[in-house]
């Protein structure tokens, strides 16, 4: 934990043994096209723009007190009931401007959308309109730096008060992502600045030194935010600061009783009743349970990544692994969804999964492919990758229309048809969060070492890195996630040695690899999941990686209460469902028997284009029953046609039940 | 509708069709004994005690304002948390008086408990405590009549303002019901006078008569007690109040838009957003689907079907018909339990029965049986008595441990062990309402008309009646429910004529009658599933009846969701689950294949003696999964032996699991 952060050199731990450090490769660097590029196409012509207009409506609130200009978050009211509010159709016949505490981190991640989109397509108005909001926050700004558009309106006096519950860091790390990317995309350095002026701040208050406060945020986020500072400003402070914020959540004397105390609250009056609700009930090198609110779990172990990448500590490294262990092994839908519980947004108990009422936040979903993507900081390991993949293709984009201009917070494996996308949210966080990370997809298909390249996804994409000083282009032809056959063309600008790492899904039955036409043995080259190629690369030269996609009934571990007896299907990283729409009745009434042949068929003209899978299938018979509710005789069944999608591409049709694990026959 | 009431005699309605009123011999009329004769003496032995003593605390009450007595529920508050106070172990640190509104309504139960009570087991401490309150209730009555614990002391000056939320009709029912009971049971007019004042006084404010309130209760109840009142005082006039309150109900102009516009309120602020919560959406002859507020629905229907029998009023009968149908056809739990939802303490939509958030309230099934009864004044049928005694028998007397000191509130028909009995409630409306139920069960088993009487109910018991001015009594011989065998012996004084209509249940599936010996074919005698033995009885005549008791899978409609691919047993009038305790690991894991031999097994040591179900089924084996979440391969399965229980006495052993709808296999 001594060892100084280095952005670029290959290090190694106190065992001797080499850390290699893999960053992503940052959003300019890669183009995709394909399955991704359909996504991020609808995100930039589409949920970019909509997410300026439903969050920033700053002349609304400069109208309310012109003197003091603010960002603000805007809720529609059309009915006094909010979840009407919320529902696809409703309108905006009315809005609100809300005192949300959290309004500078949806605006952080609606500037990151704009920002990560623009790479995609021009949008010069909406980067105008951009400019705008980051010229407010330059007059918003005070003079010590502190900026904080809830604080400065709504409890002016009180910063640093209440580090527990109002957000204050949280809406800091927000706006620092959201300067990074919007500096990386434009060059526009003036968010940044205003974000390094106030990192500097919160380094002044808190921090470890004699008479700085010693606290951290009840939500994480400020971590990885610095250290994306740090990385695209090379100035290790922003590192130090984050892992000041990393070492010191959960210790003792608690800062956060602490704090109440000097609120003259009583700590005992938490809300939430345990400080596992924000990961802060013990230091995080000895915590072993996912435990709390799912977003905050991800952020928090996603900064801890990030600083045992930076710093080769080990020590977070078993952390993390432990905490890995428990949510794949007791927590995690098969969706990659997280956090069954609407009551913390969190998790509950071991193997606890409901389908209908499943929370599994958007955002929690996202959470997890930023920690399982900082967990590859630390080397190609498919354990990852694999969990990455799958919180992509299923629980993640199942939180944005395929137009890209409707959403899901919570998305259910199972629904009886009135679970359906709503245009805005009271609290907005998943929007411009899958936002932000499908404009940014790119940055999780590779990541760079010194002499490596990892490719963790497959899909029609290209790549622009340095290697060894070396200009490299890298392209991939395929069909992925609907064939696997993937070619890869590497083009340096001369031939340069290096190790390419090709992940292997856990998936995948069978793969074959060829190098330049030559069969590799796989098993000769891969490890923890990945097949590592080194050679002296040519122009021109091409690699062949063919992945068996098989249709697979995936079952639960019997633990899992709600999926007894019940069966899933997948066909490569895809989770499929079954939709009312595509199928006979009710959705409960199916039975997938085990001898079933499952086939799977493109369907070009469906949903922009997928796979689906189809059987026959058995359906309890509604006949016979005669109005009664109960009877002795089982219901009889008649043969019928099962057709699934890909569960991300669910409800962008007509409105109807959904269900994920059939049962199974 | 112009018919007046006939305490006795048998009318004709419109058709011509003879219109035979049959009531319910009075509980002094029936000793129970066996399986009721337990049930009662936990009653009478603890029950009733325990209700007193959480109920009414008027020292404590006097203390706090000892110039106007009033009785109050006393609550538990031994932690912040209401759950904890209200689980099995929590103790009584410390209490509170609240200011529930349906004070009276839960003490007026209580004192009905008492009073049944007596006829089984005197208790003169506890005649004297209910004396005394009594005492109080005489102090309290103002000089009007107008009687209100919590309008006289929380809100005075208010009393007739809302009659929408306020339960204060409801609160005078209860009081008539515990008036009624209390004056059967000890010939003490005390109470009766003072609820006879206060009907009086009712009768004065609301009535169609010009210059009265057109109102009613939000919460249904006084109908039904204003019947028992008319019974024993023989005053029509709390006939006719009691048929102006069904008939008003639901009327338009909207009796509380009126009241609430009166009190300067918006109507369209109703907490409940639909008058379908009181079931006073529209005119009740109008109604024909079971909605809103279960407890409310069962009392409202129950006082329907009274009216109907007095008044021979076929348009309220036809109405009972459709509701009844809707009720049993798509919104009744297998166990007899109804309303699923807590938000509304209500019905949702057709065929929505969720097991493990099943609210299905002691109350709502309590209120099934009253209702089931009453429409069985209107002859014996089997339609009513089959169902009748499912609630009975499962969904109801769940709510009561088997030592009657413990309680529920929510029957669901799946727990994960956490769903344990309570001392007390925040809402004590349960304990009492199973309490009186139990107390008073004899009246359940029999009703008598002019020239006849059902037995609806069997199991061991002695009835004593007049019949045609002959003193009959007549005895049963049984084990049931855990046998089908049933032995009637009667003794009429001196030879008499009259029919006995005896119930063949429907789960039967076969039957067996003999009279002195000599069978009788029940296909000749049997309409509307009773046999009807008509004859002119002498000493000595023996009925015996042989009821094929088979152990029964019983399976949902297919439109029950939540039951898709479950099993249910029974056995005779008895529900059966599974309990962890019996069983080997999570009952989620269990599979009862359709080829299982299911073997019912006498235990007189187990839970006060029951009749066990077992069988060999499979259950799901955790070994193989090296701790992952999903595979492909389904889940290894091993045989298993399972023990199944009655529902009804579930949770009065060690906390665990439990499942009446197990994996079909």
């Amino acid at each position: 934990m001594t060892a100084s952060p280095s952005a670029q050199a290959a290090r190694a731990d106190k065992t001797g043994k080499p850390n290699l450090a893999f960053r992503p490769l940052p959003v300019p660097q890669v183009d995709v096209h394909g399955f991704w590029g359909d996504r991020a196409d609808a995100v930039a012509a589409r949920t970019a723009d909509i997410l300026y207009d439903r969050c920033v409506e700053a002349r609304m609130l400069e109208q309310i007190d012109p003197d003091r200009p603010s960002p603000g978050v805007v809720i529609p009211f059309h009915s006094p009931s909010p979840d009407e509010a919320e529902r696809p159709g409703a309108e905006f016949t009315g809005s609100t401007v809300t005192t949300q505490m959290f309004w500078d981190s949806d605006l952080g991640k609606t500037i990151e959308t704009a920002a990560y989109s623009l790479y995609r397509r021009k949008n010069p108005e909406l980067e105008k309109k951009i400019d705008a909001v980051i010229d407010m926050y330059g007059r918003l700004q005070q003079e010590d730096g502190y900026l904080s558009s809830w604080y400065q309106r709504i409890q002016p006096g009180k910063r640093w008060t209440n580090l527990r519950d109002c957000h204050e860091l949280y809406c800091a790390g927000h706006l620092i992502e959201g300067a990074v990317a919007y500096y990386q995309a434009t060059g526009k350095r003036k968010l940044l600045d205003i974000m390094c002026r106030y990192a500097d701040h919160i380094a002044s208050v808190l921090g470890p030194e004699p008479g700085k406060k010693k606290g951290y945020c009840g939500h994480e986020e400020i971590e990885l935010a610095l250290v994306k500072l740090a990385r695209v400003t090379g100035e290790k402070k922003y590192m130090e600061l984050a892992k000041y914020f990393i070492d010191q959540r959960g210790q003792q004397p608690h800062y956060f009783d602490e704090e109440a105390r000097a609120r003259g609250a009583d700590p005992k009056a938490y809300h939430f009743k345990t400080y596992e609700y924000s990961q802060s009930h013990r230091p995080v090198r000895e915590q072993d349970k996912v435990v709390g609110h799912a977003v905050r779990a991800m952020y928090l172990y996603s900064g801890m990544a990030d600083i045992a990448t930076e710093y080769g500590d080990d020590t977070l490294r078993a952390a993390l692994d432990r905490l890995w262990d428990d949510l794949t092994t007791k927590s995690l839908y098969i969706t990659g969804g997280l956090g069954p519980s609407a009551h913390n947004e969190g998790f509950t108990s071991d193997y606890d999964l409901p389908n209908e009422t499943a929370y599994a936040e958007t955002c929690a979903a996202v959470g997890l492919v930023f920690w399982a993507s900082r967990m590859l900081g630390m080397g190609p390991n498919a354990r990852y990758a694999d969990m990455m993949e799958r919180a992509l293709y299923n629980g993640s984009i199942s939180g944005l229309s395929l137009d890209g201009s409707l959403f899901f917070y919570e998305n259910p494996l199972e629904s009886r048809g009135r679970h359906n996308r709503w245009k805005w949210h009271r609290c907005p966080c998943c929007p411009p969060n899958v936002g932000r990370m499908v404009a940014s997809i790119g940055s999780y298909f590779y990541s760079l070492a010194d002499d490596a390249l990892a490719v963790h996804l497959y899909g029609d994409s290209t790549a622009r890195f340095d290697i060894s000083g070396t200009p490299v282009s890298l392209t991939q032809a395929s069909r992925y996630p609907w064939d696997g056959a993937v070619e890869i063309t590497i083009e340096p600008q001369a031939p340069v040695e290096f190790t390419l790492h090709l992940r292997i899904p856990a998936w995948s039955t069978g793969a074959a690899l060829k190098v330049n036409g030559e069969p590799v043995k796989l098993a000769n080259v891969t490890s923890d999941g990945y097949a590592a190629i080194r050679r002296t690369w040519q122009k021109g030269d091409r690699v062949q990686l063919d992945l068996e996609m098989p249709i697979e009934r995936l079952y639960a571990n019997p633990q899992v209460r709600q999926d007894a007896g019940r069966v899933a299907l997948s066909r490569g990283p895809l989770i499929y469902c079954v939709e009312a729409t595509d199928n006979d009745g009710q959705l409960h009434r199916l039975t997938l028997p085990r001898t079933a042949n499952i086939e799977a068929r493109q369907r070009p003209e469906l949903l922009g284009g997928v796979v689906t899978l189809s059987a026959t299938g058995q359906a309890d018979a509604g006949d016979g029953w005669r109005g009664g509710l109960y009877r002795p005789e089982p219901p009889a069944t008649t043969k019928t046609r099962l057709t699934a999608i890909p569960y991300f591409a669910w409800d962008n049709r007509e409105p109807g039940e959904m269900l994920v694990w059939l049962r199974d026959g």
